[in-house]
């Protein structure tokens, strides 16, 4: 039903992404606070664009390929939902899994479309994440039913991040460009991303001994151990935020902006923060 | 206590009111997006009106007809509430669907009046829908004691698309007009649609064998059927959505706007936005 | 532990003070709104706050003999809370009602100052009157354990009116002015009224049978029931904003703004809409 | 697991800062309201500048403090987690304490960079203090299992103005300066303040009969004393907030503004209020 590598594996996709935005938000907010020096050197509105089409193009890619994974891999259902013969429903989990890299694969794919063509309104990326993240809320809210303890604990705080995720990025639809909002949403993509690994440790020790999944002290000690895990991203985002604006500052410092002339007066950079 | 057509009959018209809200918004929102190209020829701020009262009248009419046939139909009470003799409720179901029909005719009354008179606050119409809405999660939510588990389970699902739809005609009081907010209402409301069919199916299988209401793996198959429905009513809507975009882009592009220099130079179309 | 008269009392008071209110901000709205015809002679600013601190000093009034009444009436603790020899607290019940006064009092006094003086933000009246409301539920919410169920039912349906109130009036602090949310709240004042009453003749029926407080068509029943005192409610503050709205505008018709010139060019009536 | 001390300690700090909070937020509303007679000369950009670092170091000062205390006073864990010889946890409660004070030592920290350097944007304080409290009420929220009735209750109570002051603090970040937001979270913070020592003197009364912990009229009575804080809570900062306004005006109007001249037009004052 489960193991560590089914859940070091998401987790690790989470890292990624959760340190990713945090550069690329990190970037384009030192960009907008120092255009009156000559910022739009380093991320033009044309490179941010071209970043997001990367971006999703990335994010559509994996969650076809997880779609994939999880029905064509050793023991997954091959497209069969339904055993007739034997009257029960096949593999229901990996299409649980499914249907989550599916939303994920919608945003990014509404996120293409957004960034490609002008026909769709800019804040409907930031809905689809929401939705995608709230669905993979709800899925693993009605996931629980009748494990153990333990297991059901540590699932439930992975819900605080997920469903944090989800009503952060729809605050985003109404305060888009909110730096305050995009850290937070970097840092609980963070958190997910190792309490996965955490989960994996938990559930599926790789070595060492089972841990007892019916002991209220273990249980005491995981949810101190998330606060742990939420400080632990809260450094990583903050340290690299922190990284991206001193390189910023200092690379524009270094390099006066010569083509200043060349500027146009109205710069299209501001379309940013319109919805 | 319920039917299949029960199901199927308050499913049709949400699919129906969510397609047509779909296209309603869409056509505004593309309205307003080219209004520089004379897009007020597709959509004048009178047609618009035109629409809103025949869509109250249409809504106003139905739920009419729906509190009678509640009341009036074979097996209906016929108005009498409590039968003295034997002292107990009679049809209680029939009552609470028909006060559900009351909000929803209340809501389009209101419409009504906001639309044709000066009298009411523009917001208002949102307001009374968001109540409507409230109102018939309310009723719902107690009105699953005692049933099977699977019963309770997907009414509870359908709880989520009547809330958020509360939820998001009251933000839209405050954001009116945001293409967000409608097109996610709109969403919610193909959802709703699609689920009361589906409740009709796994409750009163039309053919087929009968659902095992209390099997744990139905009750998870269901949560994920919930997310298919999602993602089915966020295709139709932004389908719907984008078909309307390209049409009226093209249209306005074949026939330019002859009848630009009478158009007078403050046009009242953008009360639209105002509160 | 309570009576018919009980829940009568409070009943009336909040149908009063629900139906004064809408008559208040339904004056006030088309003032506003008629400003250009000269309606501040129907009310202007003074008489605002001439009006405002009548309302407070009436409400601090009745608070105060509410918790007097509480306290020194038949059957009441005299100021005693605690029976030493017997080791229990003494009339809770009473303590409470006189605890749910001394908030409204409190929120009253606040009013009285923000009105007479300028030392406090003008916003704060709202404050007090959400936290007044959700003290209020806070205690009702905590007063139902071991009573039977209808009993319970009943009194939590009250906590959607209350809970309703408090939230309607914290997003006033943000939204001062806003009629929709104004006539909201008074909505919701009605619906707490007229739901006391209700509750009265549920649990103290004066004449008449008992109701069988475990039986679930009852429960149904007063569901549904609580449905139509909301769609009452609506329809008392509607039918009293139009009769308002109307009387305003036809007698600035019937009288045309004579004194038009005297009017100063920057009147203080803008300074409502101020936070 | 707990002593008298171990909550009159929170109890004091947290007393402190709510009345420190509230002159200082009361004196630079007085501040920024009297601007045009001088003001400034009271609270000047710099001297709040300085104030805050002031104020951040102390609180940095008690939370390492707190966590040593925690770590090495009598009876703590000296940084060890698991006693692998007996296989459990080791003093899982002072692991948690020091947990909190971490995250407060966090924001602390965070609101140091804030105002000592440029690189981090200003609402991120506010978002640090949310986080410390949502952190203070996640662990707590954990902390119940298996504890009497009575010893649950004032805890649940006590997570109503965690959570409130969480929830404050994070509206902050989006309504900065607001001085209704800034009172209510001052409020809260003397409520927590005191009904933590409230809580002392209920489970370990240093002097006098100890209370039945399963009684339900001591939870009822328990629950109304909750509102009597707040009440109270209400009383000390409104007071205060006079006291600091009127004495604010009396010596900006004993004391007329000379240096007037000097002022230069557009004064950086204004930066407070920008996000």
């Amino acid at each position: 039903m489960g193991s560590f590598k089914g859940h070091a594996l998401p987790g690790s996709f989470f890292l990624v992404a959760g340190i990713w935005w945090t550069g690329k938000h990190s970037l384009w907010h030192a960009t907008r606070r120092n255009k009156n020096i000559g910022s739009t050197r380093l991320a033009s509105r044309a490179s941010q664009r071209r970043l997001e089409i990367i971006e999703s193009s990335v994010v559509l890619f994996f969650s076809f390929v997880g779609m994939l994974a999880e029905q064509f891999a050793a023991g997954g259902p091959r497209l069969q939902l339904y055993d007739f013969a034997e009257k029960h429903w096949e593999y229901l989990m990996n299409w649980q899994h499914a249907t989550m890299y599916l939303f994920f694969g919608l945003a990014a794919t509404v996120n293409l479309i957004v960034h490609t063509t002008e026909v769709a309104p800019l804040a409907l990326d930031r809905l689809m994440l929401a939705i995608a993240f709230f669905n993979e809320g709800f899925l693993f809210f009605y996931h629980l039913h009748g494990r153990s303890m333990l297991d059901v604990h540590v699932h439930q705080l992975l819900l605080f991040a997920i469903f944090g995720e989800a009503v952060v990025a729809f605050l985003e639809v109404f305060h888009r460009g909110n730096i305050i909002l995009e850290l937070l949403r970097c840092t609980l993509t963070v958190l997910q991303g190792s309490w996965f690994w955490q989960i994996g440790y938990v559930l599926y020790p790789p070595h060492g001994p089972e841990w007892d999944l019916n002991d209220h002290n273990n249980m005491m000690f995981i949810t101190m151990c998330y606060s742990w895990h939420l400080a632990f991203a809260m450094l990583i985002v903050s340290a690299l935020y922190c990284t991206v604006s001193c390189v910023v500052r200092s690379r524009l410092r270094r390099t006066p902006p010569m083509e200043m002339g060349l500027l146009k007066p109205r710069d299209p950079e501001s379309e940013d923060e319109i919805l």
